[in-house]
C-alpha cells in the first residue's frame, strides 16, 4: 500500500512532465492524479517536487529505455528499431494529440540548468540513452568515434523531432526524420 | 516611449523563455525584468501572459532567422551556415552556462499543446525554418523530396542537441551534431 502510493506518484508526475513540464506542475495536481494521501507527499519525497520529477525523469526514462532494446532485437538493428519506436511515437502523437511529449526533452528544454537534482536525472537519462545506441552502432560495425557521433546525433533526431511535433501540433517532423534516422544509423556496408 | 516599454518587455520575455519557459515565467518578472510599468502590461498585450510570450517567441525566431541568413550568404551554403550557427550556439553554453536555450524548442516541449497562441507561434517559427532551409537546399541542388526530408532533420537536429546540450550541461552534443548536419546538409555531389 505505501509502496502503491509512492508508485503511483511517480507515473503521475511522469505523465504531468510529459504535458506541461515541470514548472507547470503543482504538487496538488499531483497528489491529486495519483489519488495519494496529501500528507504522503514528503513521506515518500523529503526532497519535495524536485526530488519526485526526478524519480519520474528516471522512471520514464527506464520505460523508454526497456521499448527500445526491445524493439532493437525484434527488429534486428539500431536503425530499424529506432524507426520503429518513432512510428509508435508518432502514432501516439495522432491517437492522442500531443499532450504527452518526452519527459527528458521537456524537463531538460525547461528546468534542468536551474535544478540541480533535475540536471542530474536529465544527464543521467541522456547519457545512458547515447552510450547504449553508442555501444550497439560499434556492435554493428561502426568505428569508435563513428559510433559516438551518430548516437549523439540519433538521440538529437528523435529528441528534436518530439519536440517540433508539439510545436507544430503535427506528426509529420516524427514520421520525416524516419528515413533519415534509418538511413544515417545503417550498419556500415562492408 | 510607449514603444519603448512595449519592446524590453518582449525582449525581456523572450530571456525569460529560454531560461525557463512558459510556465515557471511570472508576469511580475517579466515586468521587474522590463523595467516598465506594471500597468503598461495588459494596455500593450490585451491577451495577457500567452500574446506576449508568443510575441516574444516571434520576436526570438526573426532573431534566429537573421543570424542563420546572414552566415549562410558568409558561409556560402546551408550546410556551412548552420554549422556556424551551431558553433555561435555552443561557444554560447560554453561562456554563460546552461541558462539560455533556444525559445522555440522549450515553448513547444513545456507548454504549445495547452496554449492556443503559443501553439501558433511555435508551429509559425518552426514552419518558417523549415521551409526556409528547404528552399536553400533547393536552390543548391537538392531534390524537393529530398530538400524536405533533410530540412526538417536539419531543424530536428539542431532543436534536439540544444535541448540535450541543456540537459546534460555540456555543450558536447552541440559541437557533435555539427559534423553530422554538415554532411547530411552537404549539396548534392553532381
Amino acid at each position: 500500500m505505501t509502496t502503491d502510493s509512492r508508485t503511483r506518484m511517480i507515473r503521475a508526475t511522469a505523465r504531468l512532465l510529459r504535458r506541461q513540464g515541470y514548472h507547470g506542475t503543482g504538487l496538488n495536481q499531483i497528489v491529486a492524479e495519483a489519488e495519494a494521501p496529501k500528507g504522503s507527499m514528503y513521506f515518500h519525497f523529503p526532497g519535495g517536487k524536485a526530488q519526485l520529477a526526478a524519480e519520474a525523469v528516471d522512471a520514464f526514462a527506464a520505460n523508454v529505455h526497456e521499448t527500445i532494446r526491445t524493439l532493437v532485437l525484434d527488429r534486428g538493428s539500431q536503425a530499424e528499431g529506432l524507426a520503429a519506436y518513432l512510428d509508435l511515437v508518432a502514432d501516439g502523437f495522432d491517437r492522442d494529440g500531443f499532450s504527452q511529449g518526452c519527459a527528458i526533452a521537456t524537463v531538460s528544454a525547461e528546468a534542468a540548468p536551474t535544478e540541480p537534482a533535475l540536471a542530474e536525472a536529465t544527464g543521467r537519462a541522456l547519457r545512458a540513452w547515447t552510450s547504449g545506441l553508442e555501444a550497439g552502432l560499434s556492435a554493428e560495425g561502426h568505428e569508435p568515434d563513428t559510433a559516438h557521433r551518430l548516437a549523439t546525433a540519433g538521440v538529437a533526431l528523435i529528441e528534436g523531432a518530439i519536440v517540433m511535433a508539439r510545436g507544430m501540433s503535427s506528426s509529420a517532423p516524427v514520421r520525416e526524420v524516419r528515413q533519415t534516422l534509418r538511413h544515417l544509423l545503417a550498419p556500415p556496408s562492408t
